[in-house]
């Protein structure tokens, strides 16, 4: 990786940074945060511009550059790459090490008096805006909105902002009709006395309207605002997507509907001046709803007295709740993506001995199987394929540099998942195809219990996910091991593969509390640096469970695996397991064998199945 | 419980609130909050200005007076209690209900346009007028500080505020001079680079001083303040307690010190003007450190510019942490505690058959045989002696009118505590002195687990307690049931028997990490409303834990019970045990016989030995 040469870029940044054409006073230094508009996670193309003004393309980072300086903060994962993916134009600024200064007070130590921090105010969310500009206004600084976004003007070849087709799912998918979502959405707005919803997250407006999209890779979303009010539906999106047939169709947009299901399309750039219009037209006590991640620019249009902001916005939260149609949905898809599997593991463990299977080519097998699969859409996020040494790291993603071979002496995890149009799958399996050390295997044994004790815990109604995160580390930690990462994130229903509102880890304390039909991962690990990483990853549906008693007829919950993949037995000290957790297993393998042994056999897959057979012996407890 | 007869304090009241000598405009609202100037738990008889002027006294509440209204604010612990204490002049609001309006929305519903609310400035938080203040303004009120308590003003049989004489704790106790705990705290604020410290929390003045007091009941501590500058030392206290040589000699009042030792005793009413003087030398750049639950009135004699606030001071981290000498104390005081106790149940066991012991007699024996323990001083909060359906409620305290007769039908709990100049104790033991029924000893065994699930849990180094709360619920969840409190507290070394920044609770997540010499307590419990309460409780200290392996060296920590009292072998349904629990239970048991059993055997005390020795049976698993 040679760094990228950022001197002319920063120059004609530090340049239209002073442009009257761009700036109404000069701003001396200018924020390039990650992110896109709708604060979503996975970014397209024409929105990596922190990745375009400086070289670093990691996953999180965010760039200021002055009229002295340009510095990237960026957290522990990416230091090395950005490190080397940065010229000495740039300094990097290690997050989360002790002397590395906030941005806040970086800029307050290196800006001249009364300086102006500019900023692209569709990037920014509201709550980073409010606490950077309080910290900046507080050392006599002001943190001010420019409306075009610099980046974009010095950036000759960005590419467009995607346009993709949408795809409609009907009810047989989505189980609620976008018009009942709708009057739901209504009705939650009547109870909180607001007047007017924006819709600002991309899959929200997806699920919303039962579309997908393919606009940002991974994500089934496509670039849209939406504005609900009680009587009106506003959908503001780009392009000839409206003229497509089954499109007009699907939101009925050529029939005679009552006004209050009519959607109005707009042009998604307007989404500002029309909100600007709504809130001009509120009446006093008319409030506004918005996300508190909404960009400062859509949140400021709302007069402060008119907003109603809050964490979780009421789609984010029924989206997560799924109905009959999406968790059979997942189910069928998670099916699929065993059988896929179980061609990989059987294909794997025949070519890995003979030396040519690489962690890519292992990846584009899995790939490969998966898409033979039917209503495959795409893969739901960069498929982690790593060998030996390469496992510890946890976010990683072979590249052709690092692209490591399979052998039988290392342990091989592979983290992957696929959207099917009935589902978004997400699974780990950690397999050695030789023999595993006797610590490889207690490791191992050790993650295991931690994943059952989270997949067979139960809980009453009402806890939030991460009162169990514990749970998935207590046998690591009566060993004096753990991991550095949570255990588990919403999934969504051929939708994100990360979700809010809900999840397990011991960060997240401000998670909604699990409820019967959420979707969740159950991922604990254990990663030895420079030797190999450790992870079983299901993804889990919240399910009642029945109990003996019930306190204060709360009612309680458990889990119910989705994904049905073998676990590899042969990675497994039986002797660490008790006698509750070996059952787990084997009742665990016996539902892997019926329910993707009958899909095996169905589609012929004869091989696949003897492999699964083989792989889902039950384990026998030596006394 | 008849009520307290309010309307001619309501009028006078109202009268005050309008007076010139003591508001400078009327106040069309006065809002009594419970607690004291140091925002203490347990409050002095002359701090009990809620319970004056309403008739309800239980420990939580605020009032608030208005021209037309009196309305009280309290959860459901006192729904009842409030409700019988309180006449018709009172509304009582019920807090956690969902149509109860909070504070704010009721002043601003009922206050005529542009009201001032008052407030005593010394007995509100910072951060909750904060809140208040910011509410009120946002609908045209003002929020204003009442420099006189208008309680106080018309309570003319006031009790006197306790000036009770002090006790000097020597180096055996504290294990480290106050000398130095003034060099630490000074490195602290040095470290975070401030130039004065506030004290403003009774445990934190004593325990800086290694003075302890009983001004309030149960708190071995006295009403005073100190402001800590890197030259100098103020304490600002009242009465002749200054002129005790033994006080004198220990604060080295009349020695040639340092001048940075040199400690200047001021009267405890000067805090303030004392405090507005350092503010008026301030440097710039130069802060003064506060905790944001001082009072309003410290918190604003600071300019907001100088103002350092943290939720925890870092002498109440210092504090958490005891060292040898405090440990070693806290065990001593543990046995002399296991001692009295083994006394009572013995002696229990022989009275309640004959059906003379009441829950009050009970409480009353048991300070009797803990007051004849060396270095007893008081107890360390009101007894919960409870049987039957008592023992459900679970801040019972038992009075004349509640006062139930212990039998061989019903199970007893038992929650109490004491002071002694050594240590401070807080167990809990549920005894059955009859035949508990199956059901009875089912949810005993589930407690049981969650109370072993914690003590002998093994986690890393910096876990935060809250992360380990669920292990107390696990075996209870797995049956539907729960405990709608939290598990544990910090403990104080003769100090506060509740103490921060550590906890184990679901609800604690602003809690500071588990270190070595850390004390909480271990109680999970269960309840069942009109028929008993079972709760299982021990002080535990935290100890480093030996591991197997050391992830990134980070060391494991786990506890070492400091209670030693036997734990009803009769209330455990063995077979519900795990053979890891059974071995916990028995090498507890061991611990207590050696301990307190030569303890006993010193003392001569046999027939409580052979209570103890009876009662520490190991437990046979059946197979």
């Amino acid at each position: 990786m040679s760094p990228k040469i950022t001197t002319e870029l920063l120059k004609q940044l530090r340049q239209v940074m002073k442009n009257p054409r761009y700036v109404q006073e000069p701003v001396q230094a200018y924020i390039v945060p990650s992110g896109d508009a709708h604060q979503s996670e996975y970014i397209a193309p024409c929105d990596c511009r922190r990745a375009f003004i400086s070289g670093f393309d990691g996953s999180a980072g965010t760039a200021i550059v002055t009229e002295q300086h340009a510095a990237m903060w960026t957290d522990g994962r990416y230091f090395l790459q950005a490190a080397q993916q940065m010229d000495t134009n740039w300094t990097l600024m290690k997050m989360g090490l002790k002397d590395t200064p906030t941005q806040e007070d970086w800029l307050v130590s290196v800006l001249p008096e009364g300086s102006k921090v500019g900023v692209d105010p569709f990037i920014i969310p509201a709550d980073q805006w409010k606490r950077m500009s309080k910290a900046l206004r507080s050392a006599g600084h002001d943190l001010v909105p420019v409306k075009e976004n610099l980046i974009d003007t010095i950036w000759t070849d960005c590419p467009q902002r995607p346009c993709k087709p949408l795809i409609t799912l009907d009810l047989s998918y989505t189980g609620i009709s976008w018009r009942d979502k709708i009057v739901a959405l209504r009705s939650k707005m009547a109870e909180r006395k607001v007047m007017w919803f924006v819709v600002t997250a991309l899959d929200e407006v997806a699920w919303l309207f039962n579309l997908r999209g393919s606009d940002v890779e991974y994500n089934p979303v496509f670039f849209a605002y939406a504005v609900i009010g009680m009587n009106t539906i506003r959908l503001f999106i780009d392009g000839d997507r409206m003229m497509d047939p089954a499109v007009r169709e699907h939101l009925q947009l050529d029939s005679t509907l009552e006004p209050e299901f009519r959607i109005q399309v707009m042009p998604y750039g307007s989404i500002l001046s029309e909100l600007q219009a709504v809130a001009a037209g509120l009446s006093p006590k008319e409030k506004v709803w918005l996300s508190d991640k909404a960009s400062y620019a859509l949140t400021e249009a709302i007069p402060k007295a008119y907003r109603y902001l809050t964490p979780y916005t009421p789609i984010c939260i029924a989206k997560a709740v799924k109905n009959t149609a999406e968790t059979e949905g997942m189910r069928r898809a998670h099916i699929k993506d065993a059988v896929a599997l179980c061609e990989l593991f059987n294909w794997l463990e025949k070519e890995v001995p003979k030396g040519a299977v690489t962690e890519i080519v292992a990846a584009d097998k899995a790939e490969e199987f998966r898409s033979q699969q039917k209503d495959f859409v795409e893969l739901s996020f960069a498929t982690i394929s790593s060998t030996g040494p390469n496992g510890a790291i946890i976010h990683y993603k072979p590249v052709p540099e690092t692209n490591r071979t399979l052998s039988v002496n290392e342990i091989y995890l592979l983290d992957s998942g696929a959207q099917y149009k009935d589902g978004t799958t997400d699974v780990t399996r950690t397999m050695h195809f030789g023999t595993p050390s006797a610590y490889e295997k207690e490791c191992f044994t050790y993650v295991l219990k931690g994943h059952i004790a989270v997949s067979a815990a139960i809980f009453p109604n009402g806890t939030k996910g991460h009162l169990l995160d514990s749970f998935a580390r207590s046998a690591l930690w009566d060993c004096g091991l753990d991991y550095l990462h949570g255990t588990g994130h919403g999934v969504g229903s051929f939708l994100n593969v990360h979700e809010g509102p809900c999840g397990i880890s011991y960060k997240t304390f401000a998670d909604e509390p699990l409820e019967a039909g959420m979707i969740v991962s159950d991922e604990p690990g254990y990663y030895e640096d420079g030797s190999f990483g450790i992870r079983i990853e299901n993804v889990v549906l919240v399910i009642p469970a029945e109990t003996k008693y019930n306190f204060k007829n709360r009612g309680s919950l458990t889990f119910e695996p989705l994904t049905l993949v073998p676990i590899q037995t042969k990675m497994i000290d039986v002797n660490l397991l008790t006698e509750k957790e070996c059952n787990w297993v084997n009742e665990y393998h016996e539902k892997c064998r019926e329910v993707v042994g009958a899909e095996l056999e169905r589609q012929g897959r004869h091989e696949a199945l003897q492999w699964l057979l083989r792989e889902t012996e039950p384990l026998a407890r030596v006394q």
